[in-house]
């Protein structure tokens, strides 16, 4: 599981305000508005300010979509294997798989360099909707409103830059309800640790992906450095080596990526109708096309594989929220609760008068998307994404010269000053680019423009220049010279100027589509995200009048506090337990015959006779998590870490819509597991000392 | 390769008339116009009525899709691996898997009878254009002419049924140009005589499909028996020992499915912007929707194995198809053809008064057609297909009851007297029927109505009834009582009474959808069909007006004579021979390090040492070939077998749009490296002496 990032759909991910949680273990909450009474509640259990300061300080956010914490005080980092195998993928070369081998070090030395990665630790978090709103004046268009918005956004971020150094965000939470500025400790110095290999880590594949019982050492482990010496965390999770059992209270911090529990019927109507069904189509497509990529040679199957494995499990991930949607019992379901909460708002005049036209807005902002969304979709969506790494550089490098022209509160959100840090640190990466799996994502992506655009389409005929979208994709990336980072300094520096004189292929594709993608964005902005944005946050009012303080935003990327117990369940007939123990793999791979993506990894088949196959490996919860959770600690009442989340089940997967705990569950790897597997199969002591306390590491 | 049968796609199909052939090998020639003066001029050979006598009666059409050949006195019918996949795994059970293992039969005794294949041979060929027309008069609609032309050929047929025996189908050609009834002896009882393991027949599998160079031994055969012994047709095909040579001239004779090459740019445009595209996405989503049903177990990937080989095998030939209608080169090469033949027709003004309108009848009539193709394509298309067997079933016991009710000229095409017998024979099939895979394909049918209707259109909640696809089809499956044929018997004796009384679930989801589907098919009957038969019927007059008489229809899974010589192509600069021979399997295998799907067969490693590696294995040739084709005999200039159709190259797949043969190539298998493997590998020395008439077949 990992956080979701569609064509086209993450500009457009909506983060509303929830429905009021109910008797169950619900909830991603604020950290400066824990569940503090349910807690006392349900759990008898008391949140403190140093238990939230303690969780939220060892929590990190990995730039490649998910979840992590510090381990140890030599800056150790906790992670799933899925969420750090597209550093693990760029690491490799042909002639090291680092995926399919794993990979331990054996002291810090040896510690391997990510290209690319970015991790954040969220420092600090304040409530600045009133001057995010100051500049609203009532008779503002709601365009115009976002846009003063936009303008205090840019603001307020360039003065906490200036001031602290931090990495800024400002969040959007309950759509609109409230603004909150979150500043991050930001590391781009990560180096991995340790990584078993893919078919330990990903054992039954994308078979057993989201389904329970399950048998995955799903980690990873990586360090953080500044000025080349490993950092010492003010806070970092302990490991507790007896581990959790049946029924313990358990919390996950970590990131959930999106969710749309509080949309309208009207907004979940265009989700159902409209984006998952062009979003799973696109899904499909890419699956088939990476998969046959991947069967043409052995390397070509390395270079994609992490690329493949994302691409399942979000379709994976989608068809299970579909299915939610489609279901005429969760959707009545729905659309109750909408009726009583615009029953309750109706029965007040005020309240009618202020919030009362919300839903109608949303529904008509809906109405008017459909009419250009695959359009918009098919042409990148808002980041111009044209499916290809160097693209992305193309696509860059020209906004980024437009952009710098304007001032800063004016300019696309992600080309604000604040922003312009881990950009760089990304169009600079010196990860590896294959010019062979880069034309074929682009082949895909101007064959699927022409298909959803028509072949005779103005922007289709001047994305193919007269060729067809292979032979045109082959000449695009052939010709371009943007694999070169000096090329990409070059032109970065250059600005404006460098960019209008540059005859480089795929500058040219980008400045061909550039004018209508921003012009669809705007007129999205507009129609559609500005609307939503005023409506959501009457809707939230609403909320917050009939059902009191205790709502929690929906998801947005950002730290948040599940809590809930160990506990197996139901299904069809059967008790499912809440453990799984090493052993089962060796059961579950005889049962599959080994054959693949059932083979008992080397390492372990040689491991197995010293191996205690009655150790936990896997457990369920029913903590509240979605994609973007991926490698959250899941820790006990004192903050100590029992397990790691890698995975919800099948029945999880409409959380994204509703919560239920009657048979959906968060998965954890349990920590014994880890320390058992880490000395006695992969030899990684160091590793296992270090967690447990037992010695520092070796440099 | 094999015919494709898309989604709603077939009723769509349209043969038209093409450009005349230019000096290629180009033609998918009708046996009763055959290309004479162009076999003359090119290769000196004579096409006597005697040489096509014999190639056409040795000719059989298979229910399955593809194409077969007398090639034995006893009945003996070769045809690909491929072809009767569908069959040999009808044939398995879950400790018998043919697909897995192969087949051999040692004598008559032990060929296994299959459960509902028909084989068609035909008999004779009459024109019937005048009677099929004289009905129509100048002041119907198109709608009222296709409904008269309907009674007519229903008239014909049965009067042909009555009269021969024999089956009859009244083939459109040149799209409305003219009418021609085929008579076939039809063939029911047939039996599997030899099939080489699925490994064999399909290395190198998906990534090597419509690739060349080859190593695959892609055929089968069957015995055909009437009362119980094996027949002995007039005419079959002797086999030449020889084999062919590079440049020798060859023939295929078979059935290939269907061409759009003459259609108009409005026509292709639909077809490249609107059918190929949601064709495609269908492909995709059941691709992967079948992927992940085999992939949980074992069992589960035996029983999906043959759909999920048929699903990828359309998408591959239709991604290339697509690839053809988006390549602008080709596009405009279509678009000057069509520009010169209106220019031609504009230029004389009695032609242009009769025929100048056709181009913008038929541009209107695809505009018309886009305001509901995505329903009507969703909803099953003209013949109601849910992707489930059970539902076929249900939906043809809905249907018989109705349109017995109906004159026989007024029926539905495919319920007209002439069609009962085959009709009865499939519904009646004892082929095994597995649940979990029914209401797998079910489920994914009505996520995709829902997708693609909506999910609150009536439609769907009708087929729903408030449940979710998943809940709702497993409800469906596990309902009705359609595995039973002594259940189907009683609806289908019962008629229309019986269908009304019924309670079974599936028949009640068909009422449920029925009349939607017949309202839309008879839309399109209306404002599509009857117009592009009308006016197709226009620019085949001026086509044969412009161009003389040597033009080839388009294909219409009926019988063609192609030709051409055997000859390697250029590649990326590298020369690709046009054989290659048995050593390149082991050859290929060890490049893929025997990795899936490159295993040598254990049959071809315990044999490797007994073979003569230089044998000729697979070989190229310019004959005009496409889906439906595959089966296709390779003949010599004295109508022996040469080679097994089996294949086009990628470079072919755009010959559906425009023949070419600078690159594109019909694969065969040769003749002599199927009489070396029977032997050598697979001990089956009985096929290859009846194969070269050295001995008959033992009883």
């Amino acid at each position: 599981m990992r956080t979701l990032f569609l064509l086209g759909a993450s500009l457009a991910a909506v983060a509303a305000v929830s429905r009021p949680a109910t008797a169950v273990d619900e909830g991603m909450w604020l950290f400066n508005k824990p569940p503090a009474k349910e807690l006392q509640e349900r759990y008898g259990f008391e949140v403190t300010p140093e238990f939230l300061e303690h969780l939220q300080l060892s929590c990190v956010r990995f730039s490649t979509g998910g979840s992590g914490s510090f381990v140890s005080g030599q800056g150790l980092v906790m992670t799933n294997h899925h969420v750090g195998s597209e550093m693990i993928a760029k690491l490799s070369t042909n002639e090291r798989d680092l995926l399919a081998d794993g990979f331990t070090a054996q002291r810090m030395s040896e510690e391997l360099a990510c290209p690319d990665l970015e991790l954040d630790c969220l420092w600090s978090i304040e409530d600045v909707t009133a001057r995010v709103n100051a500049d609203v004046k009532p008779e503002m268009s709601t365009g115009q409103a976002l846009a003063a918005r936009r303008a205090a956004m840019a603001a307020i971020e360039a003065e906490a830059k200036a001031k602290t150094g931090l990495k800024p965000e400002i969040v959007t939470l309950y759509q609109g309800g409230q603004y909150h500025l979150y500043q991050y400790k930001n590391y781009k110095d990560v180096r991995l640790v340790f990584a078993p290999e893919k078919q330990a880590a990903f054992f039954g594949g994308d078979p057993d992906n989201f389904e329970f019982p399950r048998f995955n050492l799903d980690c990873c482990f990586f360090r953080v450095y500044e000025d080349g010496k490993p950092i010492q965390p003010r806070h970092w999770l302990k490991w507790n080596e007896e581990g959790a059992k049946d029924g313990d209270l358990v919390f996950v911090a970590g990131h959930p990526g999106s969710t749309e529990r509080a949309y309208t019927m009207a907004h979940l109507e265009f989700l159902r109708d409209v984006r998952l069904p062009f979003g799973l189509a696109g899904l499909w497509r890419t699956e088939v096309w990476l998969k046959t990529f991947s069967d043409r040679s052995e390397e070509w199957r390395r270079i994609a594989e992490d690329d493949l494995f994302g691409v399942q499990n979000s379709r994976k991930a989608l068809t299970g929220r579909l299915a939610g949607l489609q279901d005429p019992v969760l959707w009545e379901r729905k659309a109750d609760a909408e009726r009583k909460l615009r029953a309750a708002v109706a029965a007040n005049p005020d309240w009618q008068a202020k919030w009362g036209g919300a839903w109608d807005e949303i529904a008509a902002a809906q109405n008017a998307y459909r009419a250009y969304y695959h359009r918009f979709s098919a042409l990148g969506g808002g980041s111009l994404n044209l499916g290809s790494e160097l693209a992305g550089v193309a696509k860059t490098l020209v906004r980024i010269a437009d952009e710098k022209q304007k001032p800063n509160g004016e300019r696309l959100r992600e080309y604000s000053d604040a922003a312009l840090e881990s950009l760089e640190f990304q169009l600079f990466s010196p990860a590896p680019v294959y010019p062979d799996l880069e034309a074929h994502r682009l082949t895909m992506r101007l064959s699927q423009m022409a298909e959803v655009l028509g072949g005779s389409d103005p922007a289709v005929v001047a994305a193919l220049a007269g060729k067809s979208p292979r032979a045109r994709a082959e000449e695009l990336i052939g010709g371009t010279k943007l694999a070169d980072i000096a090329e990409r300094k070059r032109l970065y520096e250059g600005g404006k100027a460098a960019i209008d004189a540059s005859n480089d292929p795929l500058i040219g594709l980008v400045k061909a589509l550039d004018a209508e993608s921003r012009s669809l964005r705007k007129r999205w902005e507009d129609e559609v995200q500005s609307v939503e944005r005023n409506a959501y946050a009457k809707i939230a009012a609403a909320n917050f009048a009939v059902y009191g303080d205790s709502v929690y935003p929906d998801a947005t990327f950002t730290l948040r506090l599940s809590y809930g117990k160990i506990a197996g369940y139901e299904e069809n007939g059967r008790r499912v337990p809440a453990f799984t123990n090493l052993g089962g793999l060796y059961q579950r791979a005889a049962e599959r015959k080994e054959q693949y993506p059932f083979e008992v990894p080397a390492s372990w088949a040689k491991a197995k006779r010293k191996l205690d196959l009655d150790v936990p490996f896997d457990f369920v919860s029913t903590c509240d998590i979605i994609g973007g959770n991926s490698g959250s600690p899941t820790v006990d009442r004192h903050g100590a870490v029992v397990g790691l989340i890698f995975d919800g089940n099948i029945q999880s997967l409409a959380w994204d819509i509703a919560f239920d705990e009657v048979q959906g569950r968060a998965v954890s790897v349990d920590a014994r597991a880890m320390i058992e597997t880490f000395r006695k199969v992969y030899g990684a002591n160091a590793l296992a000392d270090e967690l447990l306390r037992k010695s520092p590491p070796r440099s």
